[in-house]
């Protein structure tokens, strides 16, 4: 089967390698339809690791994927042989402590798509757990599916914060995630989303996608715009969504007395936290990894209308020009949000 | 003062009537401009009491308010003359173990408009707390304003469910406090909310209001509509708005397992209850006795646009018509949602 | 193999039967030390039933097991021969939607000891998924094994009031599960129980086992009891354990302002339940059935010390003498708490 | 009236100092028995300031009090002359935002005795209001109602862990507030506390106070420890209460997935912490500022004897013996964990 591999770190190729083919009792096929492109495929690319993660073997990359499913497996009761459907890619061990608990995210053995040595989706067809593979609502696109699953991180820190209706919240990031996490933070029940970032046109977007205020931090104080907005309260949520050091150290400054921060993005090193400062106004911090849960939530939000993620999506290649997406990516754009692949159909 | 004075059960006049009239430290007086005409209004109009409060003086009615602060007092910080504001309507004991607690709408102290012996604000000018009484935000007209004490009882409502977000729900009642429960539901993290009632124009109204999708109990099922849009699993919530016994006998078959329902509608009697059902489910239920904290909740999601209150706002009326507007609001017509009264300005 | 078969109501034999004998890949065996009877295995005696669930074929009772591991399937990790072990009654379908999502009581496929049609525990040898079997700590005896499947309804009890530590906390009913609610419920944190029944050598049981304040209700009034403790404010927390339906219905009286019920009995008929009274308080209500997760949180509090059973049981018979262990068992006296059954070693 | 005066750093005299003197409407006044030396306290007698508060005018100090009510204002109704109380040192401001949410020790303008410029309480005789002075069980001595106060603040971070009953908790730090908030840990629900330190004496007391399991990290690997009691799980709670920094840090090594860290200590700069660890185990973390609403609970909790604080009590001095026992403070000797002040009644 022809998919993008990942040889080695900078070295992207498009060719055949044998994948995982075998349709077991509780799987289906799935002809990809959308694949996008994660910050973390081109950090592999780039880097060849992610902490403990390091690509040792040829690895084909991608994770955030939809398709219409082709072969279902006997006991699979839930699909049927052309469902538009997006996959979440972790699979965690069923009988495992934290999965039983509910966590399954948490689980040490969960398997990953494209995180070594597991091999991702950007490759015409995929087998897949049908437990883990989620029918789209007909108002949903390929395109909006195959953002379900950041869409589903921005979900699980919005649930992590556990919102009451009516918060205003800071995001500071405006890539991707810091998107998604500002428009599940608006769809979870915030009545205002400050943003923060640095590029004045991803600000510009978010600025268009609802009720969100944008501060360009290079030139504007975002605790000075947070104190205004809220008479000087502060803010009831801060979620970290840019993985930058200055910025997870900064979360308490905007933050209200008995308000919540969530760090989404991880920065590459520890960080100073002024824990006194936290403290002070008895911060309750959540932290995040990946999601659980979260699949069925997004599609109900998208499908529902309250979550429109397509102003996310700046850039389309076709599969053949995948390594020229990939090369695009690490170029990060001000203007470019989401770049996904389109599979031959 | 001029007032709308209920006299006793089916007999009201309006008529100029002594009220306080004193602007203390911490107090402001506002020019009313929108009252809008609750249940309980109406209520004590026809049968001159609610449960243990019995109408034994003449009282003002009136407690959904909106207007211009025209005065403060000397230490009054927050608030100038010229404020166009919405004012809460119970001002409880600062010093109650329940105020201290953060529960002071439990505080047994409180004293609410229009209820007896309290008068109510349907009257030219009031005099109020400052600390109760809430700026509007400019885009946030009077009538939508008189619209925040209802919508702070939806909104509690939609606090105490602690939302998922995505959550589906179901809404039981599609009057007034149905209604805003619904908005205030989806502002706070639904996806989507399934409403009951047996009066088609509320649910025509209903289902333009957002991603409501409604259900003419008198025709059809509500379990049924809720376990197809569920794939049989069941609403995540359910909120009992209508007060009817059998709704709020029914509350648990929609219900999913781990479900909560919110009981805001108040029966007139004991239900006879399923514990047993419940129990199967494991259901958490939650009660609700108007509202804590909402205002400046309500007036934030207002105020970004994620509620729009206006298309509920169905009838008014000038002052002078008062005794009309009640008299009209008996009738209960299915195509009526909110009443209002609007004072000379 | 020999076991106690309910063959039809009122007809225990102690005889040979068939049973499951394959010890799976996951599987152990478990030679029976004590089995505790419960209300629902002498329910199945005198009635054949319990709700929906019909003794329809000879049934082995007995759901409250402990004993020693005498064979573990080749993929067991965590247990092995001679571990002395309690065992979780209750096997979940790992698959469905209410497990993954840590409800795995809520499962409407789990397959429970002594439930029509699966057979119990009552019987020298079982079967049981090394997943639910637990080792016993050592200080903890096999009669304290065999109650952790009651002391697991008290804590699951415990852990959904979500007590605030300090909590002051009525149980209603001094039964067995009322006395391990009481148990957990101070273990888990509350200050001091206050316990109703009207059996007086259970309430004087009861009121050895720690801060346990007995009230008789045949001569005293349980809310004037709450009031005079706690200052007229109430009871923060109401665990109803005995199944009454009077019992059930004034729940309410007894709580504070923002309590919580707790529902672990079941009442036979829907109850009369106030509505507006629990509105009143904004009570939250919850439910449960039977528990998750709660066996190896009760190992840890009997293995610790902080919960001591012991004092609960009253009664020992030898397994021949079963028959007259259920017979004694049917009269319910007032100084029996918990019977168990010892099998031959 | 005579006072224990901290006249600047390093000077403390016992001598006379005009105190508030008037007992307002909703005050008491009482007679002082029992003050504890606390660790602020010394703190200010060493350094002359913590943070941004400078002692700049001479200052009472003491704030962990109790005695006996000797007159009462007017409108107390909750307290009478004789009564045995302790006191609540902090005093907010019933209007302010903070306040009304019930998050009252968050309060900026709160006035809390003995932190600059506020006097404290070692002095015969204080006026305090009656709604922050709280009546001893008869079963609490003076001494034991001094220690309310450090007692408060373990049971406030035991309060914010949210407890599941049965939770294993590891607390490092065997002072004062690491043994209160091991015993709160305790008495809200954990089974088992596992505790570290590099003081033996210390840990050897704690060792007596409950299912405490001593860990001396100065010879051994508290990670390593936690391991093996929890079976490589981890502990579901860690409660930081040394205030050093590398403890701080290091919270998260022994903490289960999903498991909740509380920061009850202040370290004197920013910690370098490492989110990436942190959310690989998606930890909660909670910060705590003194408490609120946590005197009733202590109280309740001292009274019922789920918890006893007298073995704390290592050392006592007589109030005219004051600047002794500061200097004996100040040399923090291995065996002593609270020293109290008993002034002459």
């Amino acid at each position: 089967m022809t998919a993008l591999v990942l040889e080695r770190t900078h070295a992207l190729t498009l060719r055949d390698i044998a994948l995982p083919d075998v349709v077991g009792p509780h799987d289906v096929r799935i002809k990809m339809h959308t694949v996008g492109i994660c910050g973390s495929d081109v950090h592999y690319y780039t880097h060849g690791a992610i902490g403990p993660f390091v690509v040792r073997e040829p690895m084909v990359l991608g994770h955030e994927g939809s398709g219409t499913v082709v072969e279902v497996g006997p006991e699979v009761t839930t699909l049927k042989v052309g469902d538009r459907v997006c996959m979440e890619p972790g699979i965690p061990d069923p009988h495992s402590k934290a999965t039983r608990l509910g966590l399954y995210n948490l689980d040490p053995a969960v398997r990953f798509w494209a995180t070594p040595p597991v091999h991702g989706c950007l490759t015409p067809f995929v087998v897949h757990p049908a437990a883990f593979t989620f029918k789209l609502p007909d108002t949903v696109s390929f395109a909006a599916g195959a953002m379900v699953e950041p869409l589903a991180v921005g979900l699980h820190a919005a649930t992590k914060a556990r919102i009451t209706p009516g918060d205003i919240a800071v995001v500071t990031g405006a890539g991707p995630i810091g998107m998604v996490t500002a428009l599940a933070a608006l769809a979870g029940g915030c009545s205002t989303v400050i943003m923060s970032d640095v590029q004045q046109p991803k600000l510009d977007l978010a600025a268009s996608l609802g009720p969100i205020v944008p501060v360009n931090v290079a030139t504007e104080s975002l605790t000075a715009v947070v104190n205004e907005i809220t008479d000087g309260w502060g803010a009831d949520l801060v979620f970290e969504a840019s993985g930058n050091a200055r910025a997870a150290e900064g979360a308490i400054a905007p933050l209200c007395p008995g308000g919540c921060i969530v760090y989404v993005g991880m920065p590459g090193a520890p960080i100073q936290f002024d824990l006194v400062a936290a403290q002070a106004k008895e911060a309750r911090i959540e932290t995040v990894f990946r999601y659980a849960h979260a699949y069925p939530r997004a599609l109900a939000l998208l499908g529902s209308g309250k979550i429109d993620v397509t102003p996310l999506l700046t850039d389309t290649y076709p599969f053949e020009r995948s390594i020229e997406a990939f090369d695009a990516a690490t170029l990060m754009r001000p203007a470019s949000v989401k770049a996904q692949i389109t599979l031959p159909q």
